[in-house]
C-alpha cells in the first residue's frame, strides 16, 4: 500500500511539474522593471536561480550605474535654486541600501519564498545593509550640485535611529528629512491618488519645495509632484 | 606628407575610439524600457548589433509575449459594461504592426542611424508592416471579452487608408475608432499635460468612454484616463 501511495505522488508531482507554465526569465524580470506585471508576491519558483545570479551579477551593478548616469547627466541640467528650495527624493530599500545579504539566504531564497516580514524586520535592526554604489555617487554629487536629499522610506517609525545608523554607516551622512512610514500610512496605491508617500510629497510642494527627482522602486515612481522619476532594478519584491 | 598624414589619423581615430565611453547594451536597453533614459534621438553606435540581435531573436518575441499575457491576466478580470463602453487603446508602430523589416536596413541599421522620416513614410506608404502576433492574440481576446480596440497612432491623417489596409491585411479586422495624429497635434510630452493622445484620451473619457487598457509605447504610457498601462519592448526609437 505504501508503495502504491508513494508511486501516486511521484505520478501526480510530475504531472503538477508538466503544468506549470514555462516561463522566460528574462521576459518576466522586464516585464517586472516596466511595470506590466504588478502586485506579485514572490518570484516564480523557476526563477529563483535566475534572479539569485543577477542580484549576485556585475550585470545588476551595471544596471543600478545606467539608471544613476541617467539621474546625475539630467540633475547637471537643473538650474538649482539659490534659496535651498531644490530636494531629490531617495527610497532606501534596493535604491540606497542593499539587502541582498539578507534576500541571500536559504529561507528567503531571493523573493521565491514568502515574504516574512518578522524576520525581515530582525535583518533591518542588525543595521548592516550595505550601500548600493552607485546610489552613493548619485548622492554624492547631489550634494555638490546643492540639491538637499531626502529619504521617503517604508521603513516604520520604530526602526528611524537603526536606519539612520545604518545609512550613515554606509557612507550617508546627511539630508534634509528622513520621512518614515507612519502607522496610519496606506501603501495601497491608486493610479489617482497614489499612495502615502504621494501625500508626502504634497505636503513638501505645499510648503514650497521643489522635487527636482527620485531615485526609487515602483512604490516611488508616480507621476505627480516629482520632475523627474528614475526606477531602480529590482526583481526580488513588489515594490 | 600624405604618410603622415595617414598616421595621424590614424592615430586620432585610435583615441576617439579610445574617448567613446564604455556602454553595457543590457544596461542601456533595461534603461530604455523603464524610462530612466528618455528623448534619445539614436541607438548608441557601440549597440547597434545587439539590437540587431535582440530585435529579430525568440527573446524579443517572448518579451512581447510576457507584456501580452499580462495583458490578458488583467482584462479577464474586468467586468465589462455592457453599454460597449470599455474601449482598450491600441498603438501602431513597434505595438500591433512591426516595422523590423524598414529598422533592418544596413542605412537604418536598427535605430542607430538618425532617422529619415521621408524614408519611414515611403516604407509605410508600401503597407507591408507584419502583426507582431501577440498583440493580434490580445487584439482577438478583448474582441472576444467586449471590449471594444481601438487605434490611436502617429500615423498621419495622409497615410490612413494605406494603415487600415496593412492592419487588415495583418489580421486586425474591426475597431470603434481609428485616430490618426493631425497637422496640429503636438507629440510634445510634459508629465502634467501629457501629448496630442492624452487629449484625445480626455476627449472619449469626457464623451462617457472607459479606457479600461491601453498597449503602446512610452508616448502611450501616460497615467491619466487610463485604468491601466502596458509598456511594449522597443528598443529601436523613442517613442
Amino acid at each position: 500500500m505504501k508503495v502504491i501511495l508513494f508511486l501516486f505522488l511521484i505520478v501526480v508531482g510530475a504531472a503538477a511539474a508538466a503544468a506549470a507554465p514555462q516561463i522566460n526569465c528574462l521576459s518576466w524580470r522586464l516585464s517586472v522593471e516596466t511595470n506590466n506585471i504588478r502586485d506579485w508576491k514572490t518570484v516564480p519558483a523557476q526563477c529563483k536561480s535566475y534572479v539569485s545570479e543577477y542580484m549576485t551579477s556585475q550585470q545588476y551593478h551595471d544596471d543600478c550605474n545606467a539608471v544613476v548616469n541617467a539621474a546625475i547627466e539630467y540633475a547637471k541640467t537643473l538650474n538649482v535654486s539659490k534659496e535651498g528650495k531644490d530636494l531629490w527624493v531617495f527610497n532606501i530599500d534596493e535604491t540606497t541600501l542593499s539587502n541582498v545579504p539578507y534576500y541571500a539566504r536559504p529561507e528567503v531564497g531571493f523573493g521565491a519564498t514568502k515574504s516574512n516580514m518578522l524576520k525581515f524586520e530582525s535583518w533591518i535592526k542588525e543595521g548592516k545593509s550595505p550601500a548600493i554604489p552607485s546610489a552613493l555617487v548619485l548622492y554624492k554629487t547631489l550634494l555638490d550640485l546643492g540639491i538637499k536629499p531626502i529619504f521617503i522610506t517604508d521603513t516604520k517609525e520604530e526602526f528611524r535611529q537603526v536606519r539612520i545608523a545604518n545609512l550613515k554607516k554606509a557612507g550617508y551622512h546627511s539630508w534634509f528629512k528622513f520621512i518614515c512610514k507612519g502607522e496610519n500610512d496606506s501603501s495601497a496605491y491608486s493610479e489617482h491618488s497614489g499612495n502615502w508617500k504621494t501625500q508626502k510629497r504634497a505636503e513638501l510642494v505645499k510648503a514650497g519645495y521643489r522635487l527636482v527627482g527620485n531615485l526609487g522602486g515602483w512604490g516611488d515612481i508616480i507621476v505627480d509632484f516629482l520632475l523627474r522619476t528614475f526606477k531602480m532594478p529590482n526583481p526580488m519584491y513588489y515594490f
